[in-house]
């Protein structure tokens, strides 16, 4: 079983950490057959936590985790600190799969996306 | 002339700089009659502010200008500090309509986009 795990960096808002919230149901109710589950996990300031993230996903029967960084640019977070809370997990469950998406922000459909928002924002 | 100013929060991290003012071209490239020029501006950490930028498009001839917040929770950022950048302009220039378009994280499409992305990452 093949689960998303959307990181965001956690937001001292609640508003903000609940945006997050709402999108991981969002792409749960989306997903196709390639994922089973999507949950979200924060850096900082909310919880749960990212490796508390992977555990409650791995508990809830993923084999495989795809960690996808909600981060717009490849700063220190996205360069050094997710993949550091990932590898935390990975040396718990060495048999669970667990890889790292790109950001989203190096997602090339973003300025088309851009383009579509603002015409018809 | 209307003018996209896509606006990102600026980060100690040239390179992250770097990716805005990157898509700020891409969004140039390949945006249509609706828009004759985009360019970028940060809220902190790296130049120009967002009212340096908007004179500069209305210096170039913008007589309309829509501001696309890059960021992806509506926070105080969102909410208060840019509009409150952009008021500075609206004052100095009563006769150039500067409007806000929706911060990039309330994009309806953003979903679906994550899932093609992590599906092809």
């Amino acid at each position: 079983m093949k689960s998303m795990l959307v990181v965001a960096h956690g937001s001292r808002r609640a508003e903000s950490n609940d945006e997050v919230r709402e999108l991981a149901r969002l792409l749960g109710s989306q997903v196709d057959a390639s994922f089973e589950s999507v949950s979200c996990a924060f850096l900082e300031l909310a919880e749960p936590s990212i490796p508390d993230g992977l555990r409650a996903a791995i508990a809830g029967g993923a084999s495989e985790v795809v960690v996808m960084p909600y981060f717009l640019s490849a700063g220190r977070h996205v360069v050094t600190d997710i993949p550091g809370e990932v590898d935390i997990v990975r040396a718990e469950y060495p048999g669970i799969t667990i890889t790292l998406a790109p950001y989203l922000g190096a997602a090339p459909e973003l300025a088309s996306l851009i383009l579509r928002h603002v015409q018809s924002g």
